[in-house]
C-alpha cells in the first residue's frame, strides 16, 4: 500500500468517470501485458468494481474467486454469481466451508474470530487459488478511505501479499494493481454505476468482510450462523426500503425466558441496529415508526426457531459502535 | 394455603374495603391475642397492606423484618424505612448483603440464582429472625391470584414454614395469616390506599420477589448489581410518567464493542423493557416516542460506567416473558 502522499486523490466533483475508466483499463492492461491475473469478489462495491475494470481490460484474462465461506448471507454466493454472469464475467465460486468452520470452531474472542475469518480467507483458501492459478497480477479494491484509514490506526494494515503466505523470496515477481486506490466509497460507486452494475451492488449497505462471523457473539457454528442469516434476512427484507445507512441483525450468546409452545423456553435472542450515519464515523439508530419495530420484532421472533426475544440498538456512535463485534 | 374452594373471594365491585379492614383487623386480634406477630416486608402492594392490618391490629406486637439483600433498587431499604416511619410503623431493617452475594457467588444458571434467593431470604435471614423473636405468629401477603396460579403450576407452592426451616416437630405452635388471601392485585390496592400508604406503594409496578438479581444475566456479584441498579433508577425515572404496565432495566452477560474516551472498549449492554399489558399474561412493548428511546439509551450509556450499549426490547409477551429470567 502506497502512503498518503503518494497518491493523488481525485475528489468527487473532479471525477470524470469514462476517463477514470479508460485510465484504469489501460493501465491494468499495460502492467499485465499478456499475463494473467486474479481477484477475490466479495459482492461489495469495492471488490465488483475492481471485478469489471479488470474484465473489462483482460477478459478472460482475469480469474475472479468468490470464497463461499458459509458464512455469507442467505443466497449471497448464487447471487453474486448470477449478478456478474448477466454481466458476461464468469465468477469461480470455491466451497470453503469446512475450512472457515474449522477454523473458527471454539473460539469465542471476537479478535481471534475475526483473525481466523482473515486467515482462512487470504492464507487458506484465496492464497491457495493464487498460488495454483500462477496469477502474478492480484487486482484489490483498496480506496482512499482504506489507507487514509490504515495510516490514523483505525484500520489494520493489510500487506494483502503476507495475507497470502508469499513470502518475500517467493514474493518476487508478483505485483499488486489497486485502481481505486484514488477513490473515496462515493467516487467508487459513480464508477461502479457506469461500469453497469446493478444498484444493489453499486448502492449496497456496508457490509463486514469477516461476515455474519461478526454478527454472532459467542463461538461461531454452521447453526448459529443458520439462525442470524434467517434474522438478518428478515431486517434486510424489513428495512431495505428505510433509506438507513446500515442494517444489521446480532445474535446474542446470553439466554433469555420465553415461552414456545406453552411451554418455558431459555431461547435465544435477537438484537436488531439500524443506523443513520453519513461516514459511519458517528452514527444515530434510525428512528422507525414503532409499527416496524413491531413487525421486526414479531417475525424474527415467529419465524426464527429457537429465538423468543428481539431487541432494537438505542445508542448512538460513539460509545457504540457499528457492529457488536 | 388454603385449596381455592376453601377461599370465599371477595370481587372488586363487592368490596367494601372499611368493612374488610375491620374484619382482618379483629380477626388478626383474635387469633394473636396477647401474643407475638412477625411479618417481612418488601415493600410491595401485598406485604405494605400486610404491615398496615397487622400494626392496626397489634400496634408493637407485630415486629416488621424489611431484609436489605443487597439486590434491592436504590435507596429502597432507606425509602420503605422512611415510608413506614411517617405512617407510625418502625420496621426493622436487616442487613444481609454477604450472605445474599455468598448464596449467589458462582451461579449463573437463573433457577438456581432464584433458589439462592429465596432459600437466603427464608430459611437464613427471615427464618433466623422468626426463630429469634419468638414470635408464633406469621403474617404473609398471599392474595387470591397467587392461590390460583399455584394451583395451576405457573407459581411454586410456597410452604412458608418449610421455607423458613421450621420442620413438623418445632413448628407445633406457629400459625400463618394471611388477610389478603380473598383479594385480587386490585382489591389489595383499595385497601391499601385507604390504609394511608402512598400511592408510589399501592399502585407500585410489580417488583419480582428475587429483585435485581433476576436482571442480571450471568452471575450477581455487587458490582453487577451496582451496574444493573444504576440503569434501573434511570428507567423508573425516565419511565415513571409513561403509564406503562412495568418496566425495567437488565445487564447482558454478552460483551459488545464500544468506544469510550476515543479507545476501542469491549463493553457492557443495558436491555431496557417496557411492557403495556393489564394483567402479565400478556404484554406489548410499549410504543415509546423515539425521543424518550433516545434519551434512555443515552443516559444509561453516559451515565452508567462501563456500559456502551442499550437496547429496547420489541418482542411480545409470548413468546418474550416480561423478566429475562
Amino acid at each position: 500500500m502506497p502512503t498518503l502522499s503518494e497518491i493523488d486523490e481525485i475528489k468527487l466533483e473532479n471525477l470524470s468517470v469514462e476517463e477514470f475508466i479508460d485510465k484504469q483499463v489501460d493501465e491494468i492492461r499495460s502492467v499485465v501485458g499478456d499475463g494473467v491475473a486474479i481477484n477475490a469478489l466479495s459482492g461489495g462495491v469495492d471488490s465488483s468494481v475492481v471485478t469489471m475494470l479488470g474484465h473489462r481490460a483482460l477478459g478472460d484474462r482475469l480469474r475472479t474467486i468468490f470464497v463461499d465461506s458459509g458464512i455469507m448471507r442467505r443466497g449471497e454466493p448464487e447471487w453474486v454469481h448470477s449478478v456478474f454472469k448477466d454481466l458476461g464475467v464468469e465468477v469461480e465460486v470455491l466451497d470453503a466451508h469446512s475450512e472457515f468452520f474449522g477454523a473458527l470452531k471454539g473460539l469465542t474472542d471476537p479478535e481471534e474470530k475475526r483473525e481466523a475469518v482473515t486467515q482462512t480467507f487470504y492464507k487458506t483458501v484465496f492464497g491457495r487459488a493464487v498460488r495454483e492459478s500462477g496469477a502474478k497480477y492480484l487486482l484489490q479494491g483498496t480506496n482512499y478511505t482504506d489507507v487514509e484509514e490504515t495510516v490514523a490506526g483505525i484500520k489494520r494494515q493489510h500487506n494483502i501479499l503476507e495475507q497470502l503466505g508469499i513470502d518475500t523470496e517467493s514474493m518476487f515477481g508478483y505485483k499488486v494493481l489497486e485502481p481505486l486506490i484514488q477513490l473515496r466509497k462515493s467516487g467508487v460507486r459513480r464508477v461502479g454505476k457506469a461500469l453497469g452494475l446493478p444498484e444493489e451492488v453499486y448502492n449496497a449497505p456496508p457490509f463486514p468482510g469477516p461476515a455474519l462471523a461478526t454478527r454472532v457473539i459467542g463461538e461461531v457454528t454452521p447453526e448459529r450462523v443458520a439462525t442470524v442469516r434467517l434474522a438478518n434476512f428478515i431486517v434486510e427484507e424489513e428495512l431495505r426500503g428505510s433509506g438507513a445507512f446500515q442494517y444489521l441483525a446480532i445474535l446474542h450468546e446470553d439466554r433469555v425466558t420465553g415461552i414456545s409452545g406453552g411451554e418455558r423456553d431459555f431461547g435465544q435472542q435477537i438484537e436488531v441496529r439500524c443506523w443513520d450515519s453519513t461516514d459511519a464515523v458517528k452514527g444515530t439508530p434510525t428512528k422507525l415508526p414503532f409499527e416496524s419495530l413491531e413487525r421486526l420484532g414479531n417475525r424474527i421472533a415467529t419465524e426464527v426457531p429457537g429465538v423468543v426475544s428481539v431487541t432494537y440498538n438505542i445508542t448512538t456512535k460513539p460509545p457504540s459502535t457499528i457492529e457488536p463485534i
